[in-house]
């Protein structure tokens, strides 16, 4: 039974807690967070004690922690927690800071202890689905990834300010799943970006509507849409093009219900965000998780993955802001 | 090149005309109709002539005649077409009277004559491919047989007065589609039906909403619903459930586009009615009419087929009154 | 907090169990089975007590049971478990036979206290939207309902010979799905059936491939398709056309990818069976009878519900034998 | 009644002649080809005759020429043809040549006669929905675009020697299609591809595999991939993505038919290539010619926009070999 502190109690430290407790595998010992209160009502949720950081991972009868802070707490927190002997489960992005990242990377390869980054997408069944026939070579050589992934709608503009940029914050996203299904990192990386949603996210200095290829040694492609608002709902799809085929995930509609009628044929949406969308996803993640510590197995996502998807968003950036291909 | 007379220059007869026109094999050389002037119209856009009913029969040019006039005189004209030896493609029913059908049938076996009836619908590429994935032992055994078949709207009441009623006018096409797919006539035949649509239908004497189940020897099972109205469009499909499988034929759509939005994904309705969705049917019926009669081959649905169509078209009819199941 | 007992630990004890724990207003205090080791493991799982039937109807701190034992054994405990003062979640159905299921109803209508049965498909979230979308009349008044109900695999033969046969057994849910849907009983029932899956079942007196018709007194029909073997996994779809459309529920696939080869666009199958497809269903469920119990408000699925159900079974079981319609 | 020649006999243009021969307002008079052989059986098949392209353009009886030819003789074809006073419906692209467009642009204005372009795609009825739902404004404001456009099969190596390269030759009709949705030329052009199907097409100077991001100057953003294989069919997609929601044009099937079995739901092909999915196109293309030169209106496609899309391509050329995006 792997008994693990959370640190951070917002909206997806709620979501881990209840995946850690209804894990059998797992326990929530202890919950903090930067609002005291929060961290209350979510330990008594399910049986664990309000803590701080700092006791936290001073517990030594806590094996695990899972960092769910803000991030530019994450690379602290994470070195904190491996130093302490922690087993960490980590939100993404690792940090802002490519060279900070690569640091903790460093500090933590040190300490020996498992640290794995939370790209839950790679545990949705269907991307994973996806993967794992593109593995078994069901459609041959893969050649030409594209991956859409459109958010219901724009994060408010104090959050744009500090999230690191859409390429940060949001592809970085995609960014994992380019590399965990092409399986390398691209070799070159161009932007094309605007904020054709929202001027005001122009004006806080990012975009909320981008285009980004990514070329690889081997001739293959892929290409990243990305958009902070698609009003139907939470639009996530991969498509993998092989010389033998199209493996294609599309999305996860609210139910099965379609009404014909005068007017066309009318289907439900697809789920509304990531809450309901990746519920199962985060839920298999932690699954994952337990199961390598306990197992003494490699984590599935290591921190070098997350320092590699940085590495990718980073060199988005620089491209959007040189208007050209920029390497990795 | 068959030479072609057309009797009937309504609606199914225009639709003809274009498909005999159109194929390289044959020419429309002649139109007939009680209403002189659509004969003529008709004619005149395809280089026919104008003519009648017997000097088509009585030209011994004419290979082959294409009979559209109204079902109370299908069966004279097969029989003396097919004396005057003539080639017959007939729209379904055969007649509305299962004995004056099966009188037609002994007659034109003297003759020697094809005639092929216009079951249109075993020529729709949709159809064709299950019925033919079914024919390859796709599915296995096949087991349990469902057709969906709702019209756009339901027609004037003076035309429900006259058609024979909903088994004979509209099901015959599925009775033919369940012994085609079925390949044998069903033991018993049991109909439920109601004017739910339009009292004004049950006033005339028929019904517009029908569910009926058909039982064969061995076991199996098959269920036709019809409605008068599917205001989304003409609601055509066909599933089979085998030991190894389902096959299943969807609608055709107008178009392949969807929208999304805040209501929903909506996309395009079936095909509006008959002469948008089977149009391809009924050329492919013409052409496999053609090729029939100058390869001297059998036509790929008989006579005798028609007059099945209707004898289970006739059982349904009896059973709606008795309230019990019929055999056929 | 509802403390509930379960009374029965078999494969749908232990999904209940688990809906029941992790329900934040329930939680699972004791657990019985004929078998006492499964009551045992069970309980464990669930930090509760094994104990017995009468045990646990003695114990005035238990508020609800939960009767999922054998069919046989629901109308004595739903009665013994009323008089005890429990709120009472049932299984289907609630008995093999009609009389005594209303010797029950009657029974605890006496006690007062609150039975719900599990009829677990009315939670499914495709079948309500589509009931919360007819009741809004999005498509008019209600004409023809179609229910698909297809299980991946037979049961074993000792299972059927003790079923009470397929339309107590199986089609009971379709059944009180069409009383759901169309919010009236039927006035007649026909049923057509055949053991062509499995003579075996044929030879053990049932049938496992079965069309039933249903009629109600304005002219609405229903249709009712089961099979106890669909290859490709749990078929559950419901149609139901109205004056202004069509609503239609479609399977629950296992995943949303496609892949698409030369040989065709494959996607994933429907989900295995029921314990994959109703899982939220039986948590909707469960939710639904804690709600009612808690708010002292009618449970959504009552008694009667059970019985009328099982009214349409007994009608349908009796038109197979008789080969003709019978009235309800 | 339009009188109409037809320069070049091959494959594409046996599509035209049978568009030509079975318009109610036109009729093809004359067929010329290189290959005489080829003219002559086309010429025969719809009762027209064989000719040369100078007898053609002589024929003062002619009022229209369909340019079929091979790509390099267009512009002269054009200008010759519209100096005869000849209305013209040409084949794309304009040219190979941007500069010689432009050339052929400027002569034919001085003509005064209507030229249009065979962008086909635009008369597909899955796209031309898509257009007038975005035009009616029915997603909003349109943000971004994305074309998926896959051939079969790659074409032999000595057409792609002579192909003008994948731009020019294959993705000139996406470009269009882009120009023609959005209402506009880009700004910038960038250009990802390589010969990752086969290194045949690499060494003979082109891609075969490609990503076009384009960029307008409202912040608008539009992506088009390109592949020279897909082994499932021609992959014809297109996407936009607005304000309000998003529109979806998806493949065109080969029928309507699934079957489930224990390996999963597989569906039918998208049409195997051009000739199969956009024959209708090709019919209203060459109705939409025929009604402008009737009606003395505008052609729908000019030749400004064929001389656009060839300006995109040429960017999209030049972005490639110099690894940057490219102004317009």
């Amino acid at each position: 039974m792997l008994k693990v502190g959370l640190l951070g109690a917002g909206r997806i430290g709620a979501v881990h807690a209840k995946a850690i407790s209804s894990h059998p595998g797992s326990r929530l010992v202890a919950v903090s967070d930067v609002n005291a209160d929060a961290a209350s009502m979510l330990a008594a949720k399910y049986g664990a004690r309000a803590s701080s950081n700092h006791e936290i991972l001073d517990d030594v009868s806590i094996d695990a922690v899972l960092v769910a802070t803000s991030t530019n707490t994450h690379s602290d927190l994470i070195e904190a927690a491996t130093r302490a002997g922690k087993a960490v489960l980590c939100e993404k992005p690792v940090d802002l800071s490519l060279a900070r990242a690569r640091a903790c990377l460093k500090a933590v390869g040190a300490t020996g202890r498992p640290v794995m980054i939370g790209f839950n997408r790679r545990f949705d069944p269907n991307f994973a689905a996806l993967k794992a026939a593109a593995d078994r070579g069901e459609i041959g050589k893969t050649e030409l990834l594209s991956i859409t992934s459109f958010d219901p709608a724009p994060p408010p503009i104090p959050y744009v300010k500090v999230s690191g940029g859409l390429f940060r914050d949001m592809m970085i996203h995609d960014f994992d799943m380019a590399n965990f299904i092409m399986g390398e990192l691209p070799k070159t990386v161009y932007a094309s970006g605007s904020s054709i949603v929202d001027p005001d996210i122009g004006a806080a200095g990012d975009v909320d509507t981008a285009v980004v290829t990514l070329t690889y040694g081997n001739g293959r492609i892929a290409v990243i849409k990305n958009s902070r608002r698609a009003v139907y709902g939470y639009d996530q799809r991969v498509e993998l093009l092989g010389s033998d085929g199209l493996l294609s995930a599309a999305n996860v509609l609210e139910n099965t219900v379609s009404k014909s009628t005068r007017g066309g044929v009318t289907s439900a949406k697809p789920e509304l965000f990531f809450l309901e969308r990746y519920m199962r996803a985060y839920v298999a993640e932690w699954d994952a998780f337990v199961s390598a510590v306990i197992d003494n197995k490699a984590v599935p996502i290591t921190l070098q993955d997350g320092v590699d998807a940085l590495a990718v968003a980073e060199a988005a950036t620089a491209s959007l802001k040189a208007g050209t291909p920029v390497p990795i």
